[in-house]
């Protein structure tokens, strides 16, 4: 394949087609892939072909057995985890990236991809409303800019951990985290591997809207620093997992300022609500926070991955991570390497997506498409919550609502505590009934140690119909099992 | 833009017109992009558009700002770092994975977002001659993976840190990682990421082709466990990013599992060249290996960001990293949910490039292009032996040769200290000067205390004439700077 005999053409060509056909409607497809467990590994050869094969014979393979395992999270009836969807602009900017092939190690590596992070990174701070002072970084997710952040935390310390590590030395309290029960499991995992361990790992209670106790935050702090740990960072989200429940970030700020601890924010999710003055307040304390996440590819329509990781102090990153090595000598000054900044060296040019999808809708086309997504969120909850043996049971600001059927309790007038588990084999159920018809896929969480369903809208496809569509599933399958005995 | 009014398929069409130009001859450009620092930022607005702009005049700044901007890793004269280039169809597999905008973190997903990576790894593994004992997961790249392994090694120490942690325990010793002056930094990263700590990074003695002594590995990690450390884990590279050098993996795994430390191998750049039965020889210990880390966005034509990461036990991988979460609860028994096997949550599409290119190239034209880059290294290192005043510095069993100008010590007949040094000055001034022509990029080095030149040959567009045209192009701008008087 080459550009010379036109055939690189050719397949691009092919390629452009599928696509376009695809986006005009995702939807013919089953939302949850319907393949079986082993099923694309029989069907595929176990060794790589000894001579190259011609484009259609691979791409007539993707189409026939690729297509079908994969999970549709283009739908617009995909309303699992946080539903996403991404500019179509942005397919062109990965291809451009990807014929590029750039490696933005360094700022000399293409000075472009690096300046472009930082004008796209600056005009999405000053879309979200948060002060100058913070300088922004692309990562790939937020699981690793969750992770660098507590690294940032850890080193601020002052405890020499980076040159003496934390094992095998006396002078070295346990560092404690402090996170919710709601917060993304990323945090824990970043202790994990930052060697804070999983019991320095604190659960502070959260209040009836699954929001962190600020005053449970400062207890427990205090607790732990009168017992000899070292409290190094507390973690406010922005719109949790389960129900996009926000911290009370400025009240976490206050304490955490005066106790000398780390604050970060995750508002991967929650954050690009920001862009709307109407929920401008998810970031109030954020302004103050150390260190702040948000996802361009949840909400802000780009594909994965392009996480971005905002902090007051970007030397205090490059402290932490920078190493000098003798192939990556650098002569340029006051430019960014941002391969000194995280554990990553690799790095894909990434803004070039978010420059594309930030020019093409405006910020007005974002906000109008926000907008959309949190109205038809509340006119689901509505339904819901107008419909008997059905329950809205969690808040829902943003476009993740939050239910259950519950028939028994309902029934009873008093719930007792078997119905509950009754009515989580029954929810259970009609879940997975509703996500086999193809039709759409939603997953579901635990509150209250209670299976809840939950639906997210983020897609910019997913018109009142998709919702009514899905809802009108969910009950009908309600109603097919609304005898106990059917359970 | 949208597909129905046909405005998505031309701008499609005219990116992909863009991209066929491109690589007719990226030759075009100036290797190394001419841009001064802060220029793209002053070209750009300060903030993004209320509105939203059409796609001709968001792609006319690409070509106007973006592109003078990019080095060109492409190009058929990048000599820098390590060259790379990707088959180009490996563009149209990046596009189809942004439009399908897959997060492959579960198996259920996209089931054959998972399965393709298992089935590519497969064949992978067996084209390098890897046991079948291997399972192999995709990362983003090499520190990544590195990282990973180096986490892997600490769990697999049984000291309990996942769930305790690393700080204020009484019970722990310092664990040790050991490498040579010529590992990839990535390795301590991780291991100050991880809480090892630089000072137990132990840098072992290497002999005079660049490669660890094994007798003095096996010192370092008796001389350790004397003095109380708890030696974890030693890294092998095969191909080191300054010369290219190869660790003695077999030596080095045999005394390591006499030891009980975990056997690390970094294959990123050299292994792809296993995939030649006169090169299979590089990953020869590596097979008794505990972990190895490929690298196909160097060396085997895929685009960034792909690397690979080979584990004999999955299992300890997932008992590092996962968590339970209550809205990720998976159902099916016997898959692989890629999120449990590290750090990060979201993970794109990735193995589809991979597939697109080993099915384009098939192994035996993987084996051509490895074998041309080889040869044209050969050849230049032949060119720099038979030139006076010129010296190549290393061994150069791959397509990377290290060199250097010595006209000084070359002259006196016996080098002195302070000719090095004048070496040095010279060497860094022929270099600038080459590169600031645009015609070539190539990058240094620094070897026994001296700069070195570099030219690392990994381009499928590379000819002879390329490699040719930079010698020149060295051999002219020394001879400019003949005269001492000129450094």
């Amino acid at each position: 394949m080459t550009p010379d005999d036109g055939s690189f053409r050719t397949a691009f060509d092919r390629v452009a087609a599928w696509i376009e056909d695809y986006y005009r409607s995702p939807g013919r497809y089953p939302v949850l892939s319907r393949s079986r467990p082993g099923e694309l590994i029989a069907a595929l050869p176990g060794e790589a072909p000894e001579e190259g094969e011609p484009f259609e014979r691979i791409f007539a393979d993707f189409e026939r057995l690729i297509v079908p395992g994969i999970t549709h999270w283009n739908h617009p009836r995909f309303f699992a985890y946080f539903a996403i969807s991404a500019a179509q602009v942005t397919v062109l900017a990965e291809a451009l990236a990807a014929a590029l092939d750039v490696n933005a190690m360094l700022w000399r590596t293409s000075p472009a991809a690096t300046e472009l992070e930082d004008v796209t990174l600056g005009w999405l701070r000053r879309m979200l409303g948060l002060p100058d002072a913070f300088h922004g970084i692309v990562y790939d997710t937020a699981s690793i800019g969750g992770f660098t952040a507590l690294a940032a935390a850890r080193e601020s310390l002052g405890l020499d951990i980076r040159a003496r590590g934390m094992a095998g030395r006396s002078d070295l309290p346990a560092l404690r985290v402090y996170i919710t029960e709601h917060t993304h499991s990323h945090i824990e995992k970043g202790a994990i591997a930052l060697g804070i361990g999983r019991e320095n790992v604190v659960t502070v209670a959260v209040d009836d809207a699954f929001a962190m106790r600020p005053e449970a935050l400062a207890r427990a702090i205090d607790d732990d620093r009168a017992a000899g740990f070292r409290p190094m960072c507390a973690v406010a989200t922005v719109g949790t997992t389960s129900t996009t429940s926000t911290d009370p970030v400025a009240a976490m700020r206050e304490l955490t300022r005066e106790r000398g601890v780390w604050l970060h924010v995750d508002a991967a999710y929650g954050g690009p609500a920001a862009v709307l003055p109407e929920f401008r307040w998810l970031l109030d304390g954020a302004h103050e926070a150390d260190s702040i996440v948000i996802n361009p590819h949840k909400w802000l329509f780009v594909p994965v991955d392009l996480s971005v990781l905002y902090v007051r102090d970007p030397e205090l990153l490059r402290r932490t991570f920078s190493l000098a090595s003798d192939v990556l000598v650098t002569y340029e000054s006051g430019v960014h390497n941002y391969m000194d900044y995280g554990l990553q060296l690799g790095r894909r040019f990434r803004a070039l997506k978010l420059w594309f999808a930030l020019r093409t809708f405006g910020i007005s086309g974002i906000q109008a498409r926000l907008r959309n997504h949190i109205a038809l969120a509340q006119e689901l909850a509505g339904w819901i919550d107008a419909e008997p043996g059905w329950n809205v049971v969690a808040p829902h600001p943003l476009s993740v609502v939050c239910f259950r059927y519950e028939p028994l309790s309902t029934a009873s007038g008093q719930a007792q505590p078997q119905d509950g588990a009754g009515d989580d084999a029954l929810n259970l159920a009609i879940m997975d009934a509703v996500n086999a018809t193809g039709e759409v896929f939603l997953s579901s969480t635990r509150l209250r140690d209670r299976l809840v369903l939950r639906i997210a809208i983020g897609n910019e496809r997913t018109t009142r119909e998709d919702v009514r569509l899905a809802w009108d599933l969910l009950r009908r399958e309600a109603a097919a099992r609304r005898s106990p005995a059917v359970v």
